[in-house]
């Protein structure tokens, strides 16, 4: 059993991840950690994981000691120090947050505002995005689990960019969100009553996660691939629907086009190509690992849309974290992970 | 490995058996019918099932063959005909329908406007309620799986009633349940526009359940009691909370009545019977098989209030019914139960 | 044209009171406060408001000094002193606190942990629930406008309890109320992703309106009146649903039942008393001062189930607030609270 | 008085047109037609309107002759000879269908599969969407209401491509709206368990309102405008947010956007254009007859991003139908439309 510790247990993505670790078959919850409640049981702030997980919050190092990997999920900025000590004791370590995501120390700067207080750990970093750069992910120990939004958006435009068959220059995504990407800090924005019956999109073409989806799709393009992102704000607790739109070259057909993605794909058990006529909705993936992509081709304008739905928690966070895991131990890859959603 | 077959799949409950059979470790899903869907994908109807089951839906007769156990989720009137079949070719069968529950005919006359065909049949059936009879299930093979509030309110009031602590004259339950319960089929009542941002009760003092929850009680207290029950619809997908008041007889105090519940359900995993101070809310057990219990009183006017919140898909149709199987076939009765229900 | 000012504009029931006389034809705001956004504008606060109330918020003081009748929408415990000002200049005093609505200071005392700093201005008060006491209102310069809960469950019941058809000794009521009753004071309880799909009772027998309640029924049956009262947290914006359980006394008919409420209520514009077969629903009422009750039998038990809807914010604060401004003033009750709920 | 009838008064967009006839001070409703709920009363079809309006609902004929002016919420493809009934009998009429909104017949008949029984009718429609055509509409009798989409987009857009400060060849539109727009007609989508905590796209690239949005934005342009429009379905029940991405041309500073669009609507009431860093949101517009509009510049891409949103009842409907029925009948525009939009 490997023993999994888990350090910022009662944010959102903390208590997403105690939920998958329960059920996961080749795993033990042997700590985990919270500044905010240490010395309180997670039980008490997530009254559902009553009976299921009534562990202690305790320290972090704590839970690094009694840890064969330890998943952070800390406010960004959090982990590198963390990252560090982990690494040093020959612990795996994977991060949720933002802090070895950007491979460029000067866009960590202009995004984020902070530096590379170690250079040759943010080397040894693989970016945790499993459909795109498995192999890479295979063997390392420090792994920068992707953001929400950076998870759908490049896998709805990862096959049409890889396969050079859309101009690059406009690419537009117009992402909306459920709100607990938000997470459990409190918020004007997530006041119930304002944010029922409201929608609006935010951090218009600013949101961090801008230089993050560039730099996977331009590593697909292998050329600098500059996008417009608009994030919104969805009155629903979860998932993720990216509309997705790219100039198509021309003399690409539609038929052609959907070759290309099944092929992308084909063995891909995560990701769910949708057929002809179907359209992607976070109603089906709540709740689950999935993505589900659906693609359209608009003739009148040749302009390629391609739409995915993920669990913002779940492929977006935890899940892909859990999937990480599994690939790093030489586990199948779906173990603890072959989470159904629900019908409604 | 159990072979399952379900009966109206392509209903809300039927599709709920679909999701906690897949993850059944003991099981196998054979067969599934429909008649609405016969001869499509289940995954065609819901598309959160893509690539988990595909299976087509078929005729009732296929799925009584091919099964060792056969769910029914049928509406009320279709179920004991097929009832007999399944008996007759000694298979198990676990009615989710009314057809069984009322042990008394001339209730199920008055209520459900129907008749006994066939008296043996009614007189083999098992009220599926574990934590009340579980003794009475084991062995059997026709199990009338109780309806939603039909679990919540007995199980909130039985610790009380059983050790006659209370009034049994003006026991009432004030209920609310998700829309999930009203099921797949439209209605202007469902339309989300008119359920959105409402809330309402219906069929007040006339709701078909009644007579389902006195006859538990009835047995209970070991005579005849009488509730006013009025359920609510409450624009939420799934849970029901049940508020249940009832006269505590004189000079009972509040340790003794936990003491009570305690000790009552003190080796039932999937009740959680909660601290002094908490209160049961259906967003702690969605998705999952527990019920969760709180107890209250009301000191100024010597009142109990006994809140239970359950999954209405799950501990109040699916779940359980997939308990009583496990019971029927000896297996530990958590097996493919143990459904952790999401902090968010 | 009355001047009207509002203490504590950037509170749910302050924005709500602007809502409103924005629309009323014989008042003119003409300051509003707020200590919290001292300074800024309205619609800085309400972007809703923008361009029909940029009006920059101010301190109490120069409210109280620029106008005709103050309405204050405060913490309790802040109003009695505010109220004495008023009074003392000759002002109008709406207070939509607690501060004023006991009569006795022992259950304020138990209730709110508070004192009658000036018992003068005690007596002075008068209860603003018009339907009940418009008589008493009438010339007066104090009121208290009763809470959101204190007005739908008595009007549910005041006919049947002056009326002497119900036993009063075990009288429930169990409400159900939308979340904006918390206000705009940010809570875990009221975050998106925790209130969202979920629902819970909360205060079990122990809510502050529960004194006020029985005060109300109190007065109308000539003795003391004890009830038990249980509030639930609904996850829509607005409304209360109150389900009122009273056992009914031998030998009243439901034809008695339904010609004592229409008799009861037949002058009353703001009371919509529904039709046999109809069910009150918060749906059609929301944004709206009327106050929909079905009365509703249940034969076996001999128990009168009689249900209100409101919308806490409008009949349950600041459309009965607004209603006491129109009978001070001599106005037609109606004026500026023709406000018509919306079908959708 | 101006006499108003409203033929299709049961359906969302009828009964809103109710809603804000009923508190217009300068019409009478005469009558009201349905052809699902002839003789029956509205307030039995919409409980919320009990006492405001109990109209009994007649045929489409009896309205036509009692009323000044006809306002048709009918199903695409029934106005055009209600239409020229109306004319002949000298109403004015008001459509708020689609079918005198394209003046192409050719575009008619490609996305809507009609054709233009009276050409001459066709040539006397005037699209009604005041800030951008109010001089057109000023005395003349037969009115194309625009459709909900086909309002928002184009006033995001309208002074950005008026003054030629954007490329018109890529033009998206990505729009998102409550779930009213599809109308009282029950069907899956709108069935709430499944509409409830989901979202997605639907009819992509393919929507009948994309030519309409294109013979808005021609209009403006002075040439043919083709764009992406691509719609979704968000789980509230009113408004419309579009988030529409055009590309700047060269040398546009972000000063010089803001001053074209402040001076564009520096007269519009209804259009409430946001101050730097404001976003539009549909919870400040709901039940209103305002726009609220928010520009974005990505400065990284050159992305102009104009966000719109309007209530799709009111501005996309209903509101914008009494707006124009104001401006031919020489009122104030404002009249009856001074709906506040409620803060939460």
């Amino acid at each position: 059993m490997i023993k999994v510790g888990i350090i910022g247990a009662t944010g959102y993505a903390g208590a997403e991840l105690v939920r998958i670790i329960i059920g996961h078959p080749e795993t033990e919850l042997t700590a985990i950690s919270s500044v905010s409640f240490e010395g309180k049981k997670l039980s008490e702030v997530y009254p559902s994981y009553r009976s299921l997980c009534d562990m202690e919050c305790q320290n972090a190092e704590t839970v690094v000691d009694k840890s064969d990997i330890i998943f952070a999920a800390l406010p960004h900025g959090l982990s590198q120090e963390l990252g560090a000590e982990c690494i040093n004791k020959g612990k795996a370590f994977i991060d949720l947050g933002a802090d070895f995501r950007l491979e460029s120390e000067s866009e960590y700067k202009e995004w984020y505002n902070g530096e590379f207080i170690n250079k040759d750990l943010h080397e040894q970093a693989v970016y945790g995005l499993p459909e795109l750069f498995r192999d890479k992910i295979k063997g390392k120990k420090l792994i920068a689990n992707p953001g929400c939004y950076t998870t759908g958006a490049p896998l709805a435009l990862a096959p049409a960019v890889k396969n050079d068959i859309v101009k690059t220059e406009h690419i537009i995504i117009d992402s909306k969100s459920g709100v607990t990407g938000a997470g459990r800090g409190l918020s004007q924005t997530s006041h119930f009553p304002e944010l029922n019956e409201a929608f609006h999109p935010y951090k218009i073409a600013s949101h961090r996660h801008t230089p993050e989806i560039e730099q996977t799709l331009s590593k697909l393009a292998d050329k600098k691939v500059k996008i417009t992102f608009v994030p919104h704000l969805l009155p629903v607790n979860r998932g993720i629907i990216s509309t997705c739109y790219a100039q198509l070259k021309e003399n690409i057909t539609k038929e052609q086009v959907r070759t290309i993605y099944k092929e992308f794909y084909k063995n891909e058990y995560f990701i769910r190509l949708l057929d002809d006529g179907q359209v992607a909705d976070i109603h089906n993936i709540k709740y689950s690992n999935f993505c589900d992509i659906s693609i359209h081709i608009d003739e009148r304008t040749n302009m390629l849309i391609a739409v995915s739905a993920i669990d913002n928690m779940v492929k977006g966070a935890a899940g892909q974290a859990v999937q990480n895991m599994n690939i790093i131990f030489g586990l199948d890859e779906k173990t603890g992970l072959m989470l159904v959603p629900p019908a409604f």
